[in-house]
């Protein structure tokens, strides 16, 4: 089946998110809000940082004591030693470390600066707060989308996005980072081109491809629009889980 | 200025492409057939496979006599010695080799696996012919642009995309090689969050997140809708060019 048009709109009215806001009611509040309703084949993508303040994963790095570890690569990458501390507890280990840069491949596989710990946006008077990843943002993905289907009745697929910078390409996109309802891997594989051609590319990353469209109306300002939903899109359906995206390290040529 | 809605749209009725076609005049034709017109603001995306067929980017490899560095080198990545001849010829350097995997910087600049050269989905009754990029994707932008202005006489953003693999991640997305009437990053640096915080991530890669929106559409399917219409997003005006985004290779951690 092809789709010739895609929709996509933000959600206006979500408020500030704090921890154990319930997202799937603040969803369908900032839905109503705007006198929309989900249908089937919609996919809602929510930005990881509220998804992280409802669950709570925010570290007051006035409680982190740094260890010896920590504080020596703090000294290479220039950094906060209470802010690296919190991303080595974030890591599986360090990909790249010099000066202002850190990147570390996190716990759940991802690899991206920082752990993904972010300093921005995070609402009090207490200027030491980060926010780390969700702690299995596929799992807080499937929860977000059974209360919305629950809910709602209809059938829809959910992604969890963040923001990351890549190689060679300067500038940062949003990615997916937790999947529900939806295999994460379009697989063109054993299709033809119309002139009977195997494919080259055989497998497009249709999650990350939503998530980059997703960005373009959430990432677009300071103030953010955190959650976004896509109309019309064509998507593998499925029950895959975003790491089924991370390439196993023995087949990444770029650690 | 924030956008909320953004609608995008695959034009139906492009055909074959064939050396020396005017794309201008085959998207306008596709356009009119679909009762579209273009609108201020728009966002044209065209892949690379019919900007190269149209710029005659054929080669036929039954006329290409491998060096002996190209022979040596596909015997390492296991591929054909006349499509490394190829590859070599629009490169500036080879970055990874390893069987089965050739990626190279191209004379552009860009990144990617074999050079961009592709071999699937050229009509003809020769099987050896393959499909280079544009000799400068950035100036085919900017001539689609300027022919659509003239046209319509409205203001239109043109961006020319390719499918890339990414490191870390399994899977290609849809990249944007090519632009005009845009800058390809936005840069958020200097605004603050709505707490007062600096954003962490300061520049965003928007030509990237429109060729991966628009990725959703026209890689949907074998056959291919190569050029979709981005309409209602946010993007930085300007005349900037895709090649801003490569990242310096002093700055790069990952070649």
């Amino acid at each position: 089946m092809e789709s010739h048009r895609i929709e996509m709109f933000a959600l206006r009215g979500i408020p500030d998110i704090a921890a154990d806001d319930d997202l799937v009611v603040v969803i369908l509040d900032a839905l109503s809000d705007d006198k929309l309703t989900l249908r089937n084949g919609d996919v809602v993508v929510v930005t990881q940082k509220i998804v992280s303040k409802a669950e709570g994963c925010l570290v007051d790095l006035r409680t982190v004591e740094p260890a010896a570890d920590a504080r020596a690569l703090a000294e290479v990458v220039d950094k906060d030693p209470r802010l690296v501390e919190v991303i080595l507890r974030e890591s599986r280990g360090v990909i790249r470390q010099r000066k202002g840069v850190l990147i570390t491949e996190t716990h759940h596989g991802w690899i991206c600066a920082n752990a993904g710990v972010d300093r921005s946006n995070i609402a009090t008077d207490n200027a030491e707060l980060v926010l780390t990843l969700p702690k299995n943002p596929d799992a807080s993905a499937r929860r977000i989308r059974k209360g919305l289907m629950t809910a709602t009745g209809v059938d829809v697929a959910v992604l969890i996005t963040d923001s990351h910078g890549r190689p060679w390409r300067l500038a940062s996109v949003n990615l997916a980072i937790g999947v529900a309802g939806m295999n994460p891997i379009a697989d063109l594989r054993g299709q033809s081109d119309r002139f009977g051609y195997q494919l080259q590319v055989t497998t497009v990353g249709r999650a990350d491809e939503l998530a980059a469209a997703a960005g373009l109306l959430s990432g677009q300002a300071a103030e953010g629009l955190p959650v976004v939903i896509i109309r019309g899109a064509n998507y593998p359906r499925g029950d895959g889980q975003a790491t089924e995206m991370q390439r196993p390290a023995a087949r990444d040529l770029f650690r």
